[in-house]
């Protein structure tokens, strides 16, 4: 049986994971038959956001412990992955990515990463293991497997802009389509980057899991 | 389009909605061709768990806040619910129905409902509109609809003791399958009182989704 790394940047989309993308992430990696093990940073969410008022909150949240809510309590510290029990790799998305994972969301393509986190995607890149990488997750991607790779966010001009900055190259995607980067065994979705709806989303993310899980 | 009315009571397995449940829900009344709108009550959580360590935390929650997290901000209070404008009601489970939506966790069958709960339940009920309650939600039921309800829990022999106590005919289900009380147009799942993986819930929920539609 495959087993898949997942990794989570909270819980919720505004400050964290975004929850519909994780739970489908998990959904289709158990209907495609293969297995998992959820891991998050042990580390203060960068914000906290009311999720109804969509305002920063004042009080602090630990990553794994919110990221805990998704996976049952079924989660273990991200410095604990270890790349040879795992075939593949997969990051749900959220803004979480983008403020826990690391700063893109307040520096753009002068970004930095969270240490563990480039760590990890690291080891699955010199393991040539595959992965894949939703939603905002592939700006992640130029600065760990460098320039040339191939990703998609959807066609935000923005980011994709950002992403042709720090050396990738973004490729316009529909919401319930994949893109391949076959050199560097990538597989990114747009799921909330573009989707009105969650069966939107379920499209890429299914497709995203089947490949990665071929290529693994 | 058939609109649905959600009920969530937080986020996470073990203090709110169940994760798992909340999105499955929403993704097949999406795929089933109907519409939605989320709700929950605007009051302080219970409890707040720690989902890591399954411990008891010090922070105070809002129910309708962490519930937004789920629907990605698209909630309403519950007490903004009006039963015209809906032709069916879904609860999905997890700790939070029995702690924030009654207090069962505690008083077992001695409970009592939370007030806005009650009358929404009683709108439907009232109204001959079907309702699905899902996980450990149909404890709530003969507290709702009177002696004689039929509902499942799935087989735990404490809840559905409890059940028959408050005048409910608890039927044991698989996790896969559905019970439906036609009398009282409703239909209950196990769900996660019995899932030991997300398809197992997806399909008992799918059914429940599909049923309850079938019904409105």
């Amino acid at each position: 049986m495959k087993n898949v790394a997942v990794l989570l940047s909270g819980s919720g989309a505004f400050d964290g994971a975004e929850i519909n993308e994780a739970v489908l992430t998990l959904l289709h990696i158990s209907k495609q038959g293969a297995s998992y093990q959820c891991f998050a940073p042990d580390t203060q969410q960068t914000q906290v956001i009311n999720h109804l008022k969509g305002e920063e909150a004042s009080d602090k949240r630990n990553v794994l412990e919110e990221s805990a809510r998704i996976a049952r309590g079924e989660i273990k510290p991200l410095h604990e992955l270890n790349v040879d029990e795992f075939d593949a790799l997969i990051l749900p998305g959220g803004f979480g990515v983008a403020k826990n994972f690391c700063d893109f969301a307040v520096n753009g393509a002068q970004m930095t990463i969270n240490e563990q986190v480039l760590k990890v995607g690291e080891a699955f890149r010199d393991a040539h293991k595959p992965a894949g990488y939703m939603c905002i997750a592939p700006v992640l991607l130029p600065y760990i497997y460098g320039d040339g790779v191939k990703v998609t966010v959807g066609n935000d001009a923005d980011v994709s802009s950002a992403i042709n900055e720090m050396g990738g190259e973004h490729i316009d995607c529909d919401v319930r389509d994949i893109v391949v980067d076959d050199k560097h065994q990538l597989v990114t979705t747009p799921a909330y980057m573009l989707a009105q709806n969650i069966p939107d989303a379920e499209a890429g993310i299914s497709k995203l899991v089947e490949k990665v899980l071929y290529m693994a």
